[in-house]
């Protein structure tokens, strides 16, 4: 059965405040690193999984959605790679 | 001056034991999707910039290696695009 690696990124969606991307932002700031602006801090979670592609793509998506993420504040895309 | 925008994913080394990556194993086994593998949660930081390219680089990988990750226990790489 083949196998796959999925990586899957979860940031927030724009209009949600980001307390710990500003954090980031100050303390940057801070260490003169002037020129940075907009800092925001998401997850990124990696997966192996095995079965036919179209029932992992299925999967993954369910799973990205209904675990991984919290749909009202998050937005979260997914990439499949096959093993060898 | 030209703008960009930063990718910074974080990860822990291989050998280190990711609890929480474990505990969504679990409930994603729960959740009868028993072909999941290992699971393995990181950060994913979005950041825009401005200057030169050469510079923002060098720049990138020193809030890469000395504030966005812990070298010790994690792994990290960025993308770096430029800004239209």
């Amino acid at each position: 059965m083949p196998k796959y690696h999925a990586k899957v990124f979860v940031t927030l969606k724009p209009s949600i405040l980001d307390p710990q991307g500003r954090t980031v932002e100050r303390a940057l700031s801070h260490l003169n690193h002037t020129n940075v602006g907009t800092v925001r801090i998401g997850k990124y979670i990696e997966l192996t999984l095995s079965g036919e592609r179209a029932d992992v793509e299925g999967q993954l998506r369910d799973i990205t959605e209904n675990v991984l993420s919290n749909p009202i504040m998050e937005d979260a895309r997914w990439e499949l790679e096959e093993l060898q």
